[in-house]
């Protein structure tokens, strides 16, 4: 490295350790808040961005116009843009999250033990959440409110194509946090175009208490490479639904078709579909018809192209594959052991569902099935925070560690033991 | 690297692995197994340990011997000494670990949701654990307890220099196993000598779900650094005492004196203490003379050694200080706010407590002293898994995520989600 280059890693390095610091010193700020004064800051941020909305959509085409000039796909400049509308349900989304139940303070499962003590647990925010995501900018509100709702300060690290955007946000939200009393570096965005700033930030790991990365493979594998800091990361979704012999089959056709079709890009949706070999002649037929309407592509095992003349023969990659569009992988398994054994290979530990009445089977596959969720009689695509009741999510993790599953507010918090005494003592 | 020794390398890593992938496979048989098969392997594995006592005293002769050989430390021998009595102890505390509840299983907070989804969580094992810890060779018996109890497979790396108790002891845990029906693979111990064995164990991070280290905080590092498996681990006890102006001076005394000396080498033992200005001068030469009682040197802030002719000053140095011995820093603080800002900044967010009857200042320093255990009216030294009513411990956590102070086998779970339908779609 040249002596410039390596004075600007530093100077760098120096400039993120100085947000990181501002934040540790903010979340001891944020730690005395009450409830109330974070509420009332969330209310404020969502109040801004409703009144700044027409400065946040000019902001915005700066980034737009310059995504285009680059010839981004088209796909990418649509996540980048802000319309009216979607600011309105970023500010929406703030408000939500603001009258969410307070998940800090809560102190649980106090017990006397035999020493006279009284313990138990209190919850209380992480400290510090670093997250890391790629073009969205409605991502820089969403994590920030929910981080904040539970107490966190947050360093923010957007991708570069929403630079503008992010930045204006930001001030929004520094905006609702002083109106509240609240330091404004609770919430700070590295602002740097300098793509070494990821590095420098995942180095504070005495300062940052946990990075949440939101974004491709790619950006996740990065990260937990990168860093010592505890991480809290989704990688893919390969899910399965499972039909078995005992199964309500108008039921089972009805929950396969919602699992892959209701949306084809998100992790919760069905990629591969696995049916008892009792009924697979019985079942398949019709679940490929209806597919058919919608020109999902079949890719079967076997016995399944046995039965589908439609289906193109699968290969092993494709029971590996996270498709996130109209592709289905379809194997006709022996029994609940070999759907079982199948989704433990191939699966990715996301969410997995059995259709089937008979209890004992549920029962295995609850158990046995390694994922962060299991369902049972239900399509894969209801893995989602909103969905399980928690109010909003910053993610789904695919870690088993702290939080599994959809990760709420309460995902954003830890709990201490507390403990209670009249001047008991252990020696004599 | 020469190729002889990259080839030994490579022969080392797909050994650790094989090892690895046959306690992946192990997990998935301990996670269908019954709670009461996992309590019949545990009481087995106890009568193995009381039955071949002898033999168990014999082999850990010969590694007494070669540390005595080898002019090891008498503390480190004696740490790797297994009398007939701590045979005993081994084997009482497996089947106290056998007796727990039932961590498994465990499902709670169901909810219907607006859906008609009924979602709840499971709690499950965690999967494979990895336990690397230095010369005590009844660790290889506890860990290997705890987590069997949890449902998990281990596999374990101890010291070199308790290679041969390690192995025979791992032997009888196996022995109990295979008699209750339970793979042997579920417990394992990585055996080779070769000190490169750790790193190969730290490499699968596909196979092994968490590493905990137990010993000196540099292998504590090694491992932090040189893995992307999470760690749960436990780093310095830098515990606090504060005597606040509205303590019973009397209750104080009693508790900084027990806080320090109960036992000199423990995690939770204090190693600083906070006096408030107000009551320094009454509270000090008290507890002085009595902590003179037992030869506990008193490094103090000028105003300390104002008031006590036996405090030498203290250094920076002392308050970042885990001293696990007879020596006491102690500072005179202004008020709650220097007390918490003194914990905040020096500390290492193990345990703390306040010496009070003020209400209102014991719930601020429950809520903004940021550690894994907060007190009031009761000395550090009650941090403990045994004392907080955990049955057992694995360690004492001082990260923040999944698991917080001291870790028991609830620790040793994770929690899925387990969603019951009928149904449901999210389609149309």
């Amino acid at each position: 490295m040249s002596e410039t280059a390596s004075q600007t890693s530093d100077a760098l390095h120096d400039a993120v350790q100085a947000q990181a610091r501002a934040a540790r010193q903010a979340a001891t700020a944020l730690a005395r808040a009450s409830g109330q004064t974070r509420q009332a800051a969330l209310l404020a941020v969502a109040a801004a961005i409703e009144a700044n909305a027409a400065d946040l959509v000019a902001t915005n085409r700066l980034d737009v116009e310059a995504a285009r000039a680059r010839d981004l796909a088209p796909a990418l400049v649509d996540r980048l843009e802000l319309t009216p509308e979607r600011i309105n349900g970023m500010a929406d989304g703030v408000r939500q999250v603001a009258m969410l139940d307070d998940p800090v303070g809560e102190i649980s499962a106090v017990r006397q033990q035999p020493s006279g003590l009284r313990i138990g647990q209190m919850r209380v925010p992480l400290g510090v959440i670093g997250i890391i995501y790629e073009s969205r900018p409605n991502v820089t509100a969403d994590a920030a409110a929910l981080c904040l709702k539970a107490g966190n300060a947050t360093l923010l690290r957007g991708g570069s194509e929403a630079h503008n955007s992010n930045r204006a946000i930001g001030e929004l939200i520094q905006t609702g946090l002083r109106e509240a009393g609240l330091p404004a570096e609770s919430v700070q965005l590295i602002e740097t175009t300098d793509r070494a700033a990821v590095g420098a930030m995942l180095a504070q790991d005495d300062l940052i208490d946990v990075i949440i990365p939101r974004g491709g493979k790619g950006l996740i594998e990065r990260v937990s490479r990168d860093t010592r800091i505890p991480v809290l990361k989704h990688l893919d979704g390969v899910c399965h639904v499972y039909i078995d012999a005992d199964a309500d089959l108008e039921m089972a056709e009805r929950i396969a078709f919602d699992a892959k079709t209701y949306r084809y890009g998100i992790c919760g949706a069905m990629e591969t579909l696995l049916v008892h070999k009792g009924v697979a002649a019985e079942a398949l037929p019709g679940l490929a018809a209806r597919l058919a309407t919608k020109d999902v592509e079949l890719r079967g095992c076997a016995r399944t192209c046995a039965i589908l003349d439609n289906a193109i023969p699968a290969t092993d990659a494709d029971w590996a594959e996270e498709f996130l569009g109209p592709i289905l992988a379809v194997r006709v398994v022996d029994d609940i052991d070999d759907a079982i054994e199948h989704i433990s290979r191939w699966g990715s530990q996301h969410t997995d569902a059995i259709v089937s009445n008979n209890h004992h089977k549920i029962e295995r596959f609850l158990r046995e099935v390694d994922s962060a969720s299991v369902m049972v009689n239900a399509p894969t695509c209801f893995a989602d925070g909103f969905e399980y009741g928690l109010g909003a999510e910053i993610g789904i993790s695919t870690g088993k560690l702290h939080a599994r599953g959809p990760v709420g507010v309460q995902g954003l918090t830890t709990q201490k033991f507390v403990v209670y005494g009249d001047g008991q003592t252990r020696g004599a």
